[in-house]
């Protein structure tokens, strides 16, 4: 899944664009980062690494492969109903190494915090981290923790490494024409969320989605990971970078039922107020998954039985024929678009 | 090597202190985490944890250790005399895996920059990244990109996670009275330097020592593993918080001979211009070893090999008598004190 084509960045200046988890994030990140690698240390012999840019990185190891993750959490504000920066930054690096295949194991953790910040509003934070990690029995085996002058950064950042273990592993180049696509849950819950707050809005009907997917994934990958050909976890840039993601690496046509899509009315209200597409809003306790056709009802059946009660065949993949690598929304009314990659501010500071 | 005892966090509000690498640092981390994980999640069964406070942790493997690091960088200025924050980066989590016993082999980063960076520094800053992990053979198989606001954030965090593998393990527990300390080379040249450059003076004569250890620790490892009994790079906090950390670890006594130290005239110059002591001031290329009597002149003898030229002995580990887990500093007129370990903020944003 090389990327060998990407844009030169045009900007002189880093915009908030570039963190927003769209189409200039993947800009800045090829041409400062992964371009920049040579390219055999882009990842190591028979593992999974940059070139991927998906939820993780893999190394073998006998009898399977040890998956990593890391990622820094920025969301403001740290407090929201559902949570907090610490259950977030937990339930986000145990649900990219599920995304993976892999059972999650451990994690390391890096707080910077701004001088003055309370003590015990970290101690919830802390708190919140560690009580995540322990219900998913992940043991979190170290880390590091830096004090910023007061000004120098706003409130808190919390960054999380992960590592899991997958006998085998679910990558997003196992894609294949046939594929259903599965959601498990309304997406843009966590996104609307923070959207509104950030709008000094009191959104008393929403509240943030972010969980692991442990008792959803590990079953899964147990009874079905043959059939399940690619997993996500659509965080920043939301299902439309997730899908866009997934028909550009593998030169597919990923068609969706518009409809279909889970979106709870609150949500829809929100993002229709304020003008943002819930389709680029983070969720952080959904997975996008792609099934072998002959499986996916079943796989559906199953997510339900598990207590996902919500999920949904929401699209399928097929072969390109024109054009390839791209997302097409079938509207109710039968007309049909393509769904860009989103691109733009979006919201900074989502997660 | 389990810390049941601490402080009680008195403070009600984050001080720069807690993040200066002292004794606030331990305070705040073993109230705030390691004391809030469940005995039994503090480690993987058979490796290494939150308990040790080492400078990484390990999961065990068919034939060794994968070893884990993570750390946030912060340093402020972000270029200085000989770096920045990207090569410190590479450079400090190389190290904290070799100090470990173990061959770096893969990293992963999580950048979170400022709105307005200029895009041509962030680009010196992932090529310094990418070059000292490539000329140490490190791969860069993923990592993470977000932006903060305008103001929400002074510059730049480089948080760098690192994957090593250990046949053995050099653990701080493994001290035994009878060892002797050898330093690898002048200390706090990086504490020195960015301490000067925050004052506005103009450090012509100091530069900063960040460099990867590989080219030492490698052939250290391979050649005298089973001699090596602990090895530290002495960053925040110095080589004062680093020989209490291993006194107070093992209940021994650690004997320094002052005048042995090397400390290089300009670093001892600014030091007492400034008022600081150097010994608690980070070192980012120098490792600190305690090495089995009977191979410490060989050791010694190697290390000057490998183009270490200023490395000593510099002290002695002792079994304890009345009091036990101190560093004594014998001065060159005879006298004996007591070197605590740094409190107080020291130096903000020193790595």
């Amino acid at each position: 899944m090389t990327r060998v084509s990407y844009r030169p960045l045009l900007s002189t200046k880093v915009t908030l664009a570039h963190g927003s988890g769209g189409r200039e994030t993947e800009d800045i990140v090829l041409n400062l980062i992964v371009n920049l690698v040579p390219e055999s240390l882009r990842s190591v012999p028979g593992g999974v690494g940059l070139e991927a840019l998906d939820d993780g990185a893999a190394i073998p190891v006998p009898g399977g492969y040890m998956v990593f993750t890391v990622d820094s959490y920025t969301v403001n504000p740290p407090f929201f109903p559902g949570g907090n920066i610490g259950s977030l930054a937990a339930s986000g690096t145990i649900n990219d190494l599920l995304m993976m295949g892999a059972r999650p194991v451990a994690a390391l953790d890096a707080i910077v915090v701004e001088e003055g910040f309370e003590v015990s509003k970290l101690r919830e934070i802390t708190e919140s981290l560690i009580k995540t990690l322990a219900e998913n029995n992940v043991a979190l085996i170290g880390g590091d923790f830096k004090v910023l002058p007061k000004g120098q950064l706003d409130k808190i950042v919390v960054t999380v490494a992960g590592i899991g273990f997958a006998k085998k592993l679910i990558l997003d180049s196992n894609i294949k024409p046939g594929d259903k696509i599965i959601v498990t849950g309304p997406i843009a819950e966590h996104g609307a969320l923070i959207l509104a707050l950030q709008q000094n809005l009191e959104p008393k009907d929403l509240v943030s989605d972010a969980k692991p997917l442990t008792d959803l994934m590990l079953p899964l990958i147990e009874e079905y990971g043959d059939y399940i050909h690619a997993a996500r976890d659509p965080t920043r840039g939301g299902l439309a970078m997730a899908l866009n993601d997934w028909a550009e690496a593998t030169g597919t046509v990923i068609v969706i039922d518009e409809e279909k899509i889970p979106i709870r009315e609150p949500v829809r209200a929100y993002t229709e107020m304020l003008g943002v597409d819930p389709l680029t809003l983070a969720s952080e306790g959904v997975a996008l998954l792609a099934v072998d056709a002959s499986k996916a009802e079943e796989v559906l059946q199953r997510i339900h039985e598990l207590g996902y009660k919500e999920a949904r065949i929401i699209g399928e993949v097929k072969k390109a024929e024109r054009h390839k690598g791209i997302v097409l929304l079938k509207s109710v009314t039968g007309g049909v678009r393509i769904l860009e990659p989103p691109s733009g501010e979006i919201v900074p500071r989502i997660c």
